[in-house]
């Protein structure tokens, strides 16, 4: 038996064995009335729906949602959606299955990008400030930060939700905003300082254990704006020297990166850089619900179905 | 010639001299051409409209808004209201001055309550705190800024915007709140510790010399909220043993008091103190505002002129 | 066997028989196809889940909703709830069981005080009336509403939905009220006729008959603003020299009490009265939907699950 | 001296004598220093602006806002606009000038229409209804306002803001209404109760002399919505047998017929005819806006300057 | 056995057989755990509920949904509505069934007027116009799309959402129209364009197959207020000396029809023809909302259940 | 004499005289009654305020607002503003003057970037085009509309409201957008296409005569959205085998650019390509307002005035 591909390529005619995290389990009772287990797995690629239709009674027991597994399967196909029907599934068993190829990492819905790649161009950001402070803020703070950093995603489910989505927010707002910040003749270090740093309060906010995100006490109680200002208050303490009006500059950035109060800003930007910094982080994340709108969609037809969130249809194109 | 009495006592057949500071001054032209002087004077009791209509050059230069002076004159009314009608005005001489019994504190518009009555209700409050964590940060912090915290205004022009109004608004809010804790079971000492604490940001957003406040950088760009939850951050740090629940629902009360995002809140109340803090303020804001409005309205009849940050017309009564 | 406990305290190891109101029952289809009984029994204290596992062709119609009913059973958990597991029930006979104690204010769920005590303390506060016009009114609309003022809920299923909950409210909002009238120097007597009279349109708007309430026509044409305010207008006809001003701000009172017009007063708050009665009203209802969504929230950590109609998450405490 | 020709018919080439309602009046100062009277005086057909340039001192005590004056003066134009510029000016003296020919009702900026033609064409409506119950409940509302119902305007200043406007307002809705109402298969007799009596509160929400209306306590304290509901029900009470489910019905008219809620509306449209009721009213009270806007306009080119209330220009065609 | 009477008036002692359209078919699990088709069927009358209980292995591939069927069976009823219960079910055989009297038109939901009827009172209005390059315009536009514009719906679901329903919201609005611009005393030749014209865009926003409609590439991506302007546009061009400004008005009355930008509409009215357009439009949508809603409700008592497009519930009356 | 430098390096010493377009004049009263022309003078790189306090009676027929002037008069400054004291001021006779320099493109405020470069630079992007179609659609355009597209304002008002601020706000969205298409792997051409169509409509809707912008009949009834379509759909169908679904797609980028619907746009964006038009178009606008703000600010502090469009102040910097 051959190992299944990457969930992202699998096909209807692929069949074989692979690792993979399931994210959600249920006993559901078909129209037969006979159960049967609907789960979800998820790869380094993508998320799929996989169901076990025979030997329920025995398999049922052989692992739990948030566990990673070992299957055995095919592709199918319903609703227009590529599945996968389970002849077998149990819980990994680290030692033996690493033995066989098994890495965490492979299991867990990621960034389309190499982590170790955007770390390097975040740092290669960092190396780009000029102004002194900033870097020395910008530094300590992602140092301390670093195993978040690196894996984290952006947020419990609207964008960004996967591992190391955290990190390809920054980098691709870094990107784009670099551009931005030069075109306007705005002031490039701190809007790049707003934009490693507007969400960092996130790391305090929600829980990560490499599934999926939860908001924390601190997070349902504080918020990640209130949060993320603190820490970058307590980073600069740290600082000797550092300007007062950056440091507000710098905090102005957190405060208003929502935009609008409604969004949960308590201020609104007043600075070049803060109109730069919301407007770019709200693009950014706008783009990758719209991208995951469109590859998920599984309606016929040139548009997506009701995206509720976005209170629209997309077009996918003729 | 007598003194002056107060203003709020102000009558038309008053005569005399006081001392008073001016917040305003405008060199107008009447409608026969002629120059006089538009003022406005205010002693802790109220503000008034005041004008010099003769010898306008040669008291023009003797003074400027902002000041404290030395005027003689009598009442006069004018649609409606009493003013002062001025013989003389110059700038106060301090050293003289203070010889005839001029004190900058009786010449500034001041809460009606004498500041040192409500200081000891509120050391009252903080002594009455059960929590020994709250009981210490709360007056770690007010400590600290008792000197501000004794004079200030609760805001720049919205209500208590007077001498004393920071102190009015939190012994009120005290007051009113402890029973209403009381009323719903809620927990009195992280109820005080936001009341005490919720617009402590505002010592750092606002600048006060004595006479208005004026918003300050850190108060532009990251707002008293934000501020305040810093401040608190700060001073639980130098507080052993402080439990982390009660900073997160302490810094919680702050981020949440303005009650819903759209008013600048962060995050909205999710805690029964949390809700009791944000009703309690608006309507302790809201009511100085209407007993203002209705103060100074001169319209004839039952009901206020229209009332524009409030939407409509208040009753005064028939 | 012995008697089950008051719902309130019911613990996984009670079993026992007991009286209680049936208001859902469904025929409902298990994973395996066999059909069970779904149920909520409530007493006085609280209402919970029930289930008939066993001989269901035998008990299914043994009883409808809106009836009480005898069962006999043990506690069993499910997702975290305590629930009633069936092995008997059937409805009750009132002849018979009223012999064993059975009584129908035992088995509906109720305001936590006793409403005696609370009746006596609403009759306080009308003693307590120095207008006497104001003590008038009150009292002849209170007598002659007193069997439904004294067990009517206060709203359908908002806050407090439950026997007794009108009088609940009204009677926890004059404790509030009162202090916040004081300190305020609000006028009292009227901010009581507020109080008592807000809801009284309540009285048209919605049928009670012991269970739920639901809007009648005239709750769904007219509203109950605008039924309360004819019934003061009719009961002030009847009260001879009664001042038209006071009639008016009485009036006020009912129609501004919502607050704003979006949520359905026609007149906003334009007297300290008003502003009073409008902030502990909405305070008071605001607390009862709190209070009552964490005491029934049954998700696992430190919050509730997402409450749609306050649209966020409730901190039930670490 | 000849007559000055109806106002709305005024040009620059007319000089003479007239009567005229003053509805403003203040002493301005001209750029080269020299002080002018500014008014506004009306007749039955519209309203301008005049000036007395000359003899200011002379006749500016001649007469007060409020007041009815004989005039003497001619056309000029200002701005685009026909104004009179007035060589004399000072009050009625009634006895004397009506003996020219001064009667106040052709003073008064008026409805287009004689109101005793619109006064009949009521009574045909009423005549027409088929309902027993609603004619005598329209025909006793009516009668017993005759007075002011001939001669009110319809709102204080937003639309038909003049002497006969509620009769013109009231009127055009019953002739729109009725052919709406039968398009519909709506029930006619209660869509004319709705007209009739929707603004019936404004006769106790306003005060009105025959000049412009201002609010009463009542209309500021409870609002037109409630106080109509509260003379309807006192109505019905008066006739026998009146059907609780028509009385309701036309409460909700009432109650309803601002559409929603944010319009003050304490319930929102239910019925067939509720809806063409707050349908037709908006309608008819915008065109009249559009109308008066159009026609009061002196901007040049094809559209009005901006109308704030409105929020747009409006095209006054090409 | 006999044909089923027309679904308007199905009752439950009818049987007999019919021909229908089904437009919705799901094999649902009974609580006992057998399958039943569950279905939705129409005639031009009505559409109802319809379920094979019997035999459904047999007749569930016979028909999909979609496609006109022959039924044998009853009336029943449940949860207060009428519904067929089938004994047989098949897929019309176009050529056989034909000849037993099979018509599509007889199958699909209909506006209640024939369709020659309202074509004929449309082209009774466009030979009343007296412009004569509306007219023109018109009659172009009106006959290149006669085919569309006889038996398209007005929308896709939310009103008018049945065969000629465009056609039928047309000619009300015409009849309607006509009287409201004749009272006021707008030009009745641009409102009738107006009427005609307003949602002409739609027959390109929507694809209609003769069942329900759905949105084109073009619908949604441009929308038919801009759809319908450039038809307009590109008519014009082809009528020799058509004046521009009649033109621009024509657009605007288009372009305005949703009364307010957040419904869609990129300007506002700014003529009374166009205020006279969107009141009309939106009482005719909403008036045929409101009546579907009472018509289908199966609600006990006066009122329907609750509305969820229009947030309320409804009056059938009592 | 010498010649006065550009308006935006004026100085307070500078002396001299120069040719400027008067856009405002008034003529006012002092405060010592004495009457002087208060005017508004702006050449290409500034607009200041400028005054004639002497030989008044002389200079205030010279010239009217609108007109090109020659001016003589030294720099001063008031509230921190440096203005033009005039002693001599005279209308442009353009014979004359030409000889001695004076040209109306340097007297009209002006893009900061030489309009032939930045045509250059929008020549070129269009020369990129890798799509035949747009290209040639995109040069027909372009080519049409030469003479506007040059020298037209990009707003009335708002943002860019100077000559070449069309051109401007065109060639940075497309500097700006090249880049962020690329980033997000969005196709360039289309959103090339919607920067230089977006606000192609303008061209009809405002009228512009080298002065300011004011709407046009089709402004104001169409609205640019619109027209734009219009003229898109137009230039389509001169090109022969244009896509329809790229049609639609243009069309689409136009219709949806404000983002959302209160903001007029009839449809909202619906493909990544809209999403970064409508982005980086309120961002370009956004920004040239807030530089603008902050550029003409004349109050002390760290901070601008309120900004009443904005509602907020600006940050100026420390």
């Amino acid at each position: 038996m051959q190992r299944l591909p990457k969930l992202a390529s699998l096909a209807v005619e692929d069949s074989g064995w692979g690792y993979f995290l399931c994210t959600y389990k249920e006993l559901r009772a078909g129209r037969s009335g006979s159960e049967f287990l609907f789960l979800s797995l998820q790869d380094a690629t993508a998320q799929v729906v996989a169901k076990v239709m025979a030997d329920v009674s025995r398999y049922k027991d052989e692992f739990e949602a948030g566990e990673f597994v070992r299957v055995e399967g095919r592709g199918s196909v319903y609703n227009g959606q590529v599945q996968l029907k389970l002849s077998a599934i149990r819980r990994v068993n680290p030692e033996q299955d690493r033995r066989e190829g098994f890495r965490e990492e492979d299991c867990v819905l990621s960034a389309p990008r190499p982590i170790d790649e955007m770390w390097a161009e975040l740092q290669e950001h960092l190396r780009g400030v000029r102004n002194d402070h900033i870097r020395v803020l910008l530094n300590r703070i992602v140092s301390d930060h670093e195993a978040e950093l690196r894996v984290w995603p952006a947020a419990q489910q609207i964008h960004h939700a996967y591992r190391g989505g955290f990190l390809e927010h920054l980098t691709k707002m870094a990107e784009v905003g670099r551009f931005v910040a030069n075109a306007y003749g705005a002031d490039w270090d701190p809007v790049l300082a707003g934009i490693v740093l507007h969400d960092i309060g996130k790391l305090q906010e929600l829980a990560y254990d490499g599934g999926t995100g939860s908001y924390t006490r601190d997070g349902n109680l504080v918020g990640h704006i209130a949060l993320g200002i603190v820490m970058v208050r307590e980073a600069v303490h740290g600082i000797a020297g550092f300007p007062d009006d950056l440091r507000a500059h710098i905090e102005h950035l957190i405060a208003s990166h929502h935009g609008v109060r409604e969004h949960g800003s308590p201020v609104e930007p007043k600075t070049v850089e803060a109109f730069i910094l919301a407007s770019i982080d709200e693009l950014d994340a706008r783009l990758n619900q719209v991208r995951k709108a469109i590859a998920e969609d599984a309606s016929d037809g040139d548009f997506t179905a009701w995206h509720k969130r976005l209170g629209r249809v997309l077009y996918k194109g003729s």
